[in-house]
């Protein structure tokens, strides 16, 4: 069966593009290696996304789910490993190949790794990447948490009421999150704040025992929560040169890429915004497009 | 006082747009004419906003409110009248002028009129424009809609539930609403479509007796639901010469409009996708751009 369109991921973007395509009667098919809702499933506080006062990650996922459930959207829990391009696209997953005549590539982003000796090792044995994962694991000890954006503040926030205390640290001498939230922060009794710092070793073998914070001060920790940022998740796009250096996705104005009829919305593209709205927005307009075409054959 | 930032109307583009503002710690003032929520207040069905599986334009409206609510976002209900550009913008209301660097104009759009004689004297009294307010007005009796669009046919549907008979009156051979929306009205045993067909006069004098469709085929019905596309609310904009002919904003890609400082989203503004998620996203992206000038204070 060639699909008109096959949707690489089910976070708001996929979903968002999803809801449009379906009830537009195109055959779909979307494609998401782990949970429906993407990166919502490892954030906690989710305040700004319109029509919900206040909502969790988790929460909007299952939102997600069900309008998917609830439109009859097909999917299937499989990575995919490589597109190929043409008329007739392919799409590689471990043990299956899909085609379509259309893709949108909603493949998101993960959290960035620190860079430091031994991370990779520690992961999940006092590194973290997903306080609303983990951060219950540390009740009564101390934990650090890194970076100074939106996301760093609001998981120490929702860290600070598990655990004994929280060290923030900060590489800058301010905060680029939401001026809100950085209050909120600072109201905390149980967080203290490392400004211009900077994690510089992690300490420990098989499980994370302390951090160094420029290069001489000593954390006793029990876990690092890091926040610093994200990286595309497309390296299964390596071969279509459709992104920059740093792998996002380079789309005109109706969300396409270089790739005819490959599409591309919400974190793994190259934009200014990277927003709940933002991607389930975009996800939207680049169905349409699909439909337009689908529609008019060409 | 001179605020930071005036958004104009509190539709989703307004919502979103003070969400971002308002959590950024900027000094923002809101003004809606009529209800917050906007249009939402006078749609039925909403299927397609991500997160919601399946809610009423009310119901949604007043999920914006208590956003708003909680994040404790001023606003007051005034209609606005005229914008004056200048660094500093003044914004005038019927009994208040108010005073802002930046301006968000979403104020939307509204239904567009048939254009037909004596329609204007018959609004409330046979045409409405508004299935939600005024369907169960009819109930037991024959009503018209008129129209092809998503709207069209979802309030089709919603009045086909409380009357005797709707006839759904449009203009072309096939619709442009979804697939999925056009079989499920195309189900219902007591909707007739008339294809191929306009009203072409409207029988009564200060209500309603009847149609003519096609110049010689008379209806008896007793209301015509007119949804035939919408048009900008934006009047008060005609001074700042920065919209199409046909009252349409046009923006840049940060959705700032020519003015310096005024920009736009949602409805209101010329673009390809009219949805309340592109909106939404519309509003966040403005509201940033907003919010990184007056951090900046440029």
């Amino acid at each position: 069966m060639i699909y008109d369109l096959i949707i690489v991921g089910l976070g708001p973007a996929g979903v968002g593009a999803a809801i449009y395509a379906k009830r537009s009667g195109l055959n779909v098919l979307c494609l998401e290696a782990e949970a429906p809702g993407g990166l919502l499933n490892k954030i906690n506080t989710v305040d700004n996304y319109l029509g919900f006062p206040h909502t969790t990650g988790p929460e909007l996922a299952v939102q997600l789910f069900q309008q998917i459930t609830k439109l009859e959207i097909p999917y299937k829990i499989k990575k995919v490993t490589e597109i190929e391009a043409g008329e007739i696209k392919k799409v590689h997953c471990d043990d299956e190949v899909f085609e379509a005549k259309y893709i949108i590539v909603a493949s998101g982003r993960k959290a960035r790794k620190l860079g430091l000796k031994n991370e990779a090792n520690l992961v999940n044995k006092g590194i973290s990447y997903c306080a609303i994962c983990d951060a219950a694991l540390y009740k009564g000890k101390d934990v650090a948490v890194v970076g100074g954006g939106n996301s760093a503040i609001e998981e120490a926030i929702y860290i600070a009421k598990l655990v004994n205390k929280v060290y923030l640290i900060h590489r800058r001498d301010e905060f680029r999150a939401d001026e809100k939230l950085v209050n909120d922060l600072k109201a905390l009794p149980n967080v203290e704040i490392l400004y211009n710092s900077n994690v510089t070793e992690l300490i420990g073998e098989d499980k994370l025992e302390g951090i160094i914070v420029n290069g001489d001060k000593k954390l006793d920790v029990a876990c690092l929560f890091t926040y610093v940022g994200y990286e595309p998740e497309g390296d299964f796009l390596s071969e279509l040169g459709i992104t920059d250096e740093k792998g996002y996705i380079i789309v005109d104005e109706n969300y396409q890429s270089k790739a005819d009829g490959i599409y591309a919305a919400g974190d793994a593209i190259l934009k200014k915004v990277y927003q709940i709205v933002t991607a389930a927005s975009e996800g939207a307009v680049a169905a349409l497009e699909v439909v337009r075409r689908v529609k008019n054959n060409k």
